[in-house]
């Protein structure tokens, strides 16, 4: 049994895998009859309507995609390069950044929903989404499920420019590392990148260990931590690392 | 399709209602293998510990606990009683009794594990339960899922005499309660109580609209909202009322 583990090297990309667990959470629970699952869904929608208040999510993830777009179009006619994959790409990537470009401002449409904004007020209280606190939650969740899934579909859509794109944006970033295998000495790591947004380690369960990542673009450091005691592992242990850019 | 719906009169009720929500979560969320389920039962369960750290939960409901002893006590030896029943009531209040007053301090051992204090500490903050933030939870969700049952059987197992006693309060508590039609003109209704704690409410959803209640245990007052628009409703609404103490 392996651990996969992703680590951000930068607040930026931290932002981005945030939502993109968000969108999965989203994405689960909406799947979902049980009541529960509703509260999953909106802890997660309202998690990333803050998101979307304190940064300018689709400029950056605008441009990012363009970036990634230049790296791609400078592979054109370069031999030894499969141009069908590439042209593939470039259609993909012009596709979620034409959309993207045209979408609202993330979340626009969901803050401007009566019953959203209702129960948004009072849903990040502590521990505070009882139906007796959100009768209007109350009652939406006794609706006929095709009328919920009508709203959460409806509700989803509104992210669609977003998702489809972050999707893209990770997946290439992600496929620009391979895994190689790399040992901690006594459970510690060093290692130099140039300008790198994401670590991807692969660890056998067997060790018993976990990693502790410090580090941003350049450098980075993984200390091995022993789950069962919650010290410092002192074993050397045999792992995967791919750096992506 | 009825909508039903329960309402405190009181701040302990409030708390009670609290904690019965959040051990059905954990309940619910322990019995399934997908990681999502995991981050809402830790939830729960921390969500529990701070109300356990800010009330003697434990000294006030064997308080309550033995008020109800007392009070179906008063009903042995006399006619009309069905004294089998009665009985059995009083058994079943011997025994969560008994385990209650013998349980530790609610929640003492899971502030005790290490695993547990250690991921609670980032737990809460705002997003904050992402894995590679957590490192040693994303170690813990990989594990085998028996293991990881076994960890969450024991966490809950902790909690079994709180969860017996106050499943046993809050069905002695509705049991008091019985339902009778009532008609909110213009979609208020108001009404007197002695020392209630606990209105229940069950109001067809043809009627698109959903309870506000505000009161105390002597009196309350039920305004009616339209779903759809926000606004306080003027249609007549029949529903059906128990009042519990």
């Amino acid at each position: 049994m392996i651990h996969k583990f992703e680590h951000p090297l930068n607040e930026k990309i931290r932002i981005y895998l945030r939502i993109e667990f968000f969108l999965k959470q989203l994405c689960l629970s909406s799947q979902f009859t049980e009541n529960l699952q509703y509260l999953l869904f909106f802890r997660s929608l309202f998690d990333l309507l803050e998101i979307f208040e304190q940064i300018q999510l689709k400029s950056e993830l605008a441009k990012d995609i363009e970036k990634q777009r230049l790296i791609y179009a400078n592979w054109l006619h370069v031999d030894g390069v499969d141009q069908a994959i590439l042209v593939k790409i470039l259609q993909e990537v012009d596709c979620v950044y034409g959309e993207l470009i045209n979408a609202e401002r993330f979340g626009q449409s969901l803050k401007e929903d009566r019953f959203l904004s209702a129960i948004r007020q009072r849903f990040n209280l502590p521990g505070g989404f009882f139906c007796f606190d959100l009768p209007a939650l109350g009652h939406w969740l006794h609706l006929p499920v095709d009328q919920k899934n009508a709203d959460t579909s409806l509700w989803m859509h509104t992210l669609k420019p977003l998702a489809d794109a972050l999707k893209l944006w990770l997946k290439l970033a992600r496929e620009t590392g391979h895994f190689h295998a790399e040992k901690a000495c006594n459970g510690f790591f060093q290692g130099d990148t140039e300008g790198a947004n994401i670590l991807r380690l692969k660890i056998p369960m067997d060790y018993g260990a976990y990693p502790m990542i410090s580090g941003h673009k350049n450098r980075f450091a993984i200390k091995f931590i022993n789950f069962k005691t919650g010290q410092a592992s002192t074993q050397d242990i045999n792992f995967e690392l791919a750096v992506c850019c």
